[in-house]
């Protein structure tokens, strides 16, 4: 599948990654993962605002890790990012071999209060349409890697509360938002692994677990750490095999 | 558990019954078949616009059967619809058995054109966030119905492209958005089912399979009378067993 590789063969199976929602939790855990890896040729490491993003900005000696900022309500700073992510010092013409969409929020909701729209709303926005949106914008980038190197992948970072047959409950009652947007994610994933088999790029749904991080709170039984490593060691082999499917970040299947 | 039934024991098994969307296709249907079933006591037909609703104005000569406008994305109007059906002329403390979910757009969506926000949002805004709103505004009445006999349910219309195991593709494309929002709709059934179990109050997602309607098209395989036949039906009969599960019209099980 990568045998259509770019120069020399020594770089051949080297990887370009762009990460959303990167200053902190899974995605800061996972551009530390990146950067151990030498199969990673380069990092663009994404957040919503640079200046309060200290921990990140604080792994920057590495030449192969740059910032951008963007922002999944807001598609100026989308096509911004994309536009910088394609200029020559970072990926050019190579194109971006992985997209990774693990920005995401949780806006509580309690489904026996008063109507509340807006925390469905913007659940949604962020989680749903923000990462379609992202994806929109960066398949030009996709398909350069594509034609590099035979295939790209796109992430959608899910959670096991998108599993129709795992929910549980009724403690997670101020979830349900969040499942609803991860669950659309879901199908996000399945509709578009289909509508691009025909470009070579694929999309998997993977959940990072339930993990020790801001969203996850302190009695998550996984550290980010775990979580990370999990995640990217997986997110570097994905082909076609793991198109349209959900995973879990150590790589083992979930049910839908 | 329906044993504690009020009233006359040939009233007993009577439900009342609210669909939402009754104005045309699948719902317009379900209003015709509630009609021919003497174990429905009342029907509320909920519809956006009374004024351009003549086909179900002119099933009026039935005394069961009453009208209330309701659109799901104006949340005065679903208020008014709940205090218009719990009146004494309508279902009064006698509460309501079967609340159904029907009303739902489909704005089509293109993943491989420009971001189109509006056409997710619209789609979401209805079929999820307007359903959950629904619900919301009209559980006390279905509490009043779980006090006097015993168990109430919501049914929620969802679709085969809800199904994550049979989504298939990709000339399916447009409909992501459609997709996205159903597949929410059977998360929110999931976690409702457990929110709601503690109340009796149970929660299903039905889809109604691919049917001859103005979203359905001419080439769909089955008639608004045969899916809705089946619907009618099935709705009558469910209870805990069916609670949490996702069904076909025909009230065989469909995998999520």
């Amino acid at each position: 599948m990568y045998s259509s590789g770019r120069g020399k063969s020594s770089e051949k199976m080297k990887k370009s990654v762009f990460i959303t929602g990167a200053n902190r939790g899974i995605g800061l855990g996972l551009v530390k993962e990146f950067l151990k890896n030498d199969n990673v040729s380069i990092i663009i490491a994404g957040t919503r605002n640079l200046e309060t993003s200290e921990a990140l900005l604080s792994l920057g000696d590495d030449t192969r890790l740059h910032f951008v900022e963007i922002d999944l309500e807001k598609d100026e700073t989308i096509k911004a990012a994309f536009r910088k992510t394609q200029i020559d010092d970072l990926v050019g013409d190579a194109g971006l071999d992985l997209l990774i969409n693990n920005a995401g929020i949780h806006v509580p909701l309690d489904v026996n209060a008063p109507i509340d729209r807006e925390a469905a709303r913007q659940t949604y926005e962020v989680n749903v349409i923000g990462t379609l949106s992202v994806i929109q914008v960066f398949k030009p980038l996709l398909l350069h890697a594509v034609s590099n190197n035979g295939w790209a992948h796109i992430i959608n970072i899910s959670s096991i509360m998108a599993s129709m047959v795992h929910t549980f409950g009724p403690f997670n009652r101020h979830w349900c938002g969040y499942s609803m947007s991860k669950a659309a994610v879901n199908m996000m994933t399945r509709t578009l692994s289909l509508d691009f088999m025909k470009d070579k790029i694929g999309v998997t749904a993977i959940s990072p677990g339930w993990v020790k991080t801001d969203m996850g709170g302190d009695e998550a039984p996984t550290t980010v750490e775990e979580s990370a490593s999990g995640l990217a060691m997986f997110t570097m082999e994905l082909g076609e095999e793991q198109n349209g499917k959900y995973y879990n970040y150590d790589s083992t299947p979930i049910d839908w």
